[in-house]
């Protein structure tokens, strides 16, 4: 008898989901990254600033989502010559690339207030 | 002296994040989440069928994200009356208003092979 649980297949192939879809989700969806990646498609940022604009995140959790994006290529860090030294962060190619994406969501989460 | 974790702003207010993009990309992003949503974004599904189709992911945590998803009004649940019965998964419309960020995310994945 087939149950909620059973493996059997309706009519038709079932659909497999892409690999690179389901990185991608994870990526983005990981804890925080979205939200960081969406604060910097506004403008380049320092840490600070990160930490303000994502309220809730830890320093230590948005030091490792950012070395884990920089590790990823979506996210560059550059340290501004001068007196005090500046590190900011700002999108790459890459990284910009998921603008449709995470305009997309916005406008979903706006539509339906989740 | 300003450092790398100085809560130093720089010229211009902090960009914030969306609260309502924030929880968008956090519930699609929730581990699987993303990738059941992709597979009943072909069509709806079997319990088994969803399993197949996300290939890595335990029946338990299956059951689990269904169950989230549902409460989240993302996904609704369907018992099939007959012998045996069947239950099906479908998109909700606000489930399936999904669409054009999955999609976008979709090209990105191809694109940048993440």
């Amino acid at each position: 008898m087939a149950t909620e649980h059973s493996a059997e297949t309706a009519s038709g192939a079932t659909p497999k989901v892409c690999p690179h879809f389901h990185a991608a989700v994870e990526l983005v969806g990981k804890r925080w990254s979205g939200a960081i990646l969406s604060t910097l498609s506004e403008r380049p940022c320092r840490f600070g600033e990160l930490s303000h604009g994502v309220p809730g995140m830890s320093d230590r959790l948005l030091s490792q989502r950012l070395r884990e994006l920089e590790a990823e290529g979506l996210v560059e860090r550059k340290v501004e010559p001068g007196a005090p030294v500046r590190v900011s962060y700002s999108l790459t190619i890459k990284g910009a690339d998921l603008d449709p994406a995470l305009r997309e969501l916005r406008v979903w989460g706006q539509r339906w207030k989740t």
